[in-house]
């Protein structure tokens, strides 16, 4: 919390415009004082819940009046402690900026105020045959999975938030409200201030606008398994898959102990061996091509049962089996949580990074699981945890470094999709040397007093 | 060219370091003084020709101890004055820095000094069986390229350099050498500074090397052409295209001007009407899939004699007419020249955009043509001007203002993928509103002393 003097001129300015929508109750703040992560939570002064980019405006401007830090709040489902007010101060969470503003489908974007989550987006683009395609599996709000420059699983084919968002409406930390892009698809018209924004974590501005870019429903769907004899078998499959040019929807790695979890979780039962879940989307024409062609690399690298499916029961049962992973993995150790890891590695370098972090799992006295986005690299560890063991905890961390330090050692990130906030601050000058002092100087110019989610990127690191 | 002083000390410091790759002579500065555009020359005090980043440094050091301007200049084929050292300096021609570091295949990403070309990367590339997708059309440096934010016909399917270019290493105006991004295809660590300096043209740092996306060279390649009734039939085949799904590789529009000029310099007989030229990637099933969804589109708008065709010598004789546009079109009248409008407008916008620039053509005392990259939105104006005349000059930059008046009004962009540089300098405000204060905050703290190609963007505007 910050200084209480402080905070109590900036509630006092705020309550007359916001009303009941300003919450100092211990629940609410204690709701805001965490994220989904282990990080240690800190309690914001109060909570607002503006409902328009002017009461964004007329918090920010007293905040940076009072010297009091702004924290930017989603849907609360980020995993590094992005949304914890470290040096306390007004959480703005967005849950009432939830309006759809305009949908365009001969343009294909639609234009939403950034508390909107990708569900409800998808859930009013039905009717007109396009998608939002970006699906971190959390029911994110889009200013959120802007600000963590998120992905999933559809990364492969339609790209991340980076991707996707064309353009936004930010009030920056003097509480100026501005534009950045345009409706147009592609522009070379100043800095690109647009990707700025995306992946800043709140630390240059609150974003209170999106416009994104919206993708056909494809006209048919189809899935496919496939079980390898070992890592590289799986890796070198979809390298060779992606090298063809097949636009495959999805790719999605399951090791063996996580597929021996689902089969446990889901009563299925499949091969417990590196498995490929596949997604491909076209027509009905193209997308048994795809299968066809995928079909033909799997078996030069060993690919046993390849399995695929247009029905849309199975296929449902199949990527409920995926989704149910968190579910499942939680099943192997009753009363434990999961503790993730998240890099992203060149393609050429999955397999041995795959093998080492595995290596790491089995020499540990934890149990952990490893699936992964690995048409785009990027993969995940869970170790499974009591949350009251430090030692547990600690052992957790030590694995999560290691596989953090070998990524950077081969060309990857610190962090494929999860980001940096708290959590992964020690690896930010790693990854990026002095590039971190322009980061810093970019900050120092755009928030001089460093009000936006202090103590995060662009102060620290 | 600036103070006389000024510049001879950095010489005299530079000079033990570069010997004749330091020039000076009246010759080599007149060639780097103006680029393809209309703009008012102006001289550099000398030209360097380094050839390592190490070069660079030392050369940005050298200027920043003296405070001498610095203009990075890549192949000179920019169109809006990007190069133009409108207050003298050194400039930096990175022809001599064009060494291929790295091709990787299993990765899909090529790493390149800045001043390698498109030409030389996709020849470099061929026995990989992958290709350089950004196609400007002119032969352009990949540093040049990545610093407009260039694009081309493929940007519909491949996207522009926003999307293709990965990484960077950076000499930033204090003369320090930084990377930026990574070898992994995503990640969320970090301010994405690899977009702020795409786009920058040269007034935030020197790019020095580049690490790119490469895409499978496609198995089947099929074009095809088809005449309209008018523009709005056209431009709405397009639109249901794209909301279909249908990944066409490139889809171009050329006006019945156009077409009339492609018809006499080339000698074919196409219908002069709006047309569009198509080309389709993928495999041979695929690409005939696609073209027999696009003629089922093209049918429903009235589109006349659909021809498309996977002979490789047919469509070379037809894609060599549309390249040819450009001598077809001075053809129309000797000893003219054309004088370039670039501007991309939200696709559902297009063709009242294209219809209202024709209008303005057909009243004027100019000839004129319209082409279109219009899968993005994006089109060109060309209008035929004697160069010695004022009068026409005066009216071309009249019909050129019009139409990127009309374009912000309906939520467009100034350009496309041609930049700012000094001639849409005029237009940033109008754009981007109060975010140029943001580019211009971080250009101050970034380059305090303002010697990265002065007198642009960041600065002006």
């Amino acid at each position: 919390m910050s200084d209480t003097q402080t905070a109590a001129a900036v509630i006092d300015t705020l309550k007359p415009i916001l009303g009941d929508r300003l919450v100092t109750s211990g629940a609410v703040r204690e709701h805001h004082s965490h994220d989904t992560s282990w990080m240690a939570p800190s309690m914001p002064d109060a909570v607002a819940f503006p409902r328009d980019e002017d009461e964004v405006v007329a918090i920010v401007r007293a905040c940076a009046t009072h010297g009091l830090p702004v924290v930017p709040f989603g849907a609360g489902s980020s995993m590094e402690g992005h949304t914890i007010p470290v040096r306390g101060g007004i959480t703005i969470n967005t849950r009432e900026m939830n309006r759809i503003v305009e949908i365009r489908p001969e343009d294909g974007l639609a234009i939403v105020q950034s508390g909107v989550t990708r569900k409800q987006l998808n859930e009013e683009l039905r009717a007109t045959g396009l998608m939002f395609s970006v699906d971190p599996g959390a029911d994110a709000s889009l200013g959120g999975m802007a600000s963590t420059r998120g992905s999933g699983t559809t990364a492969v084919r339609y790209g991340t938030m980076r991707d996707n968002v064309m353009a936004l409406r930010v009030v920056t930390p003097d509480g100026t409200a501005i534009h950045t892009g345009s409706q147009a698809r592609k522009s070379s018209t100043g800095y690109d201030l647009t990707h700025l924004f995306v992946g800043a974590e709140g630390t240059l501005g609150v974003i209170t606008e999106l416009t994104v870019r919206l993708h056909p429903i494809p006209e048919a769907v189809s899935s496919a398994v496939c079980a390898f004899p070992d890592v590289a078998s799986a890796v070198n499959s979809v390298i060779e898959t992606v090298q063809y040019g097949v636009p495959v929807a999805r790719v999605e790695f399951l090791d063996p102990v996580a597929i021996a979890g689902v089969n446990a979780y889901s009563g299925l039962d499949m091969k417990v061996a590196p498995t490929l879940f596949y997604e491909f989307h076209g027509t009905p024409n193209w997308v048994a091509e795809q299968a066809e062609i995928v079909r033909g690399i799997v078996d030069g690298h060993g690919g046993e049962d390849f399995q695929w499916t247009d029905n849309a029961d199975e296929r449902a049962k199949l990527w409920q089996a995926r989704h149910d992973l968190y579910w499942a993995t939680k099943a192997q150790r009753p009363g434990c949580e999961l503790y993730t890891g998240d890099i992203c590695v060149p393609i050429s370098r999955l397999a041995e990074s795959i093998a080492a972090a595995r290596e790491d799992i089995d020499a540990s006295f934890l149990k952990g699981q490893i699936i992964g986005h690995v048409g785009d690299g990027n993969y995940h560890t869970a170790y499974l945890i009591h949350p009251e063991s430090k030692e547990e905890l600690a052992e957790a961390e030590r694995l999560g470094d290691r596989l953090v330090e070998r990524a950077l050692a081969i060309g990857g990130t610190a962090s494929g999709e999860h980001g940096i906030g708290v959590g992964k601050l020690k690896f930010l000058r790693r990854e990026h040397g002095d590039a971190v002092d322009v980061m810093k100087r970019i900050k120092a110019a755009l928030d001089p007093a460093g009000i936006m989610n202090p103590g995060k990127m662009g102060q620290e690191g």
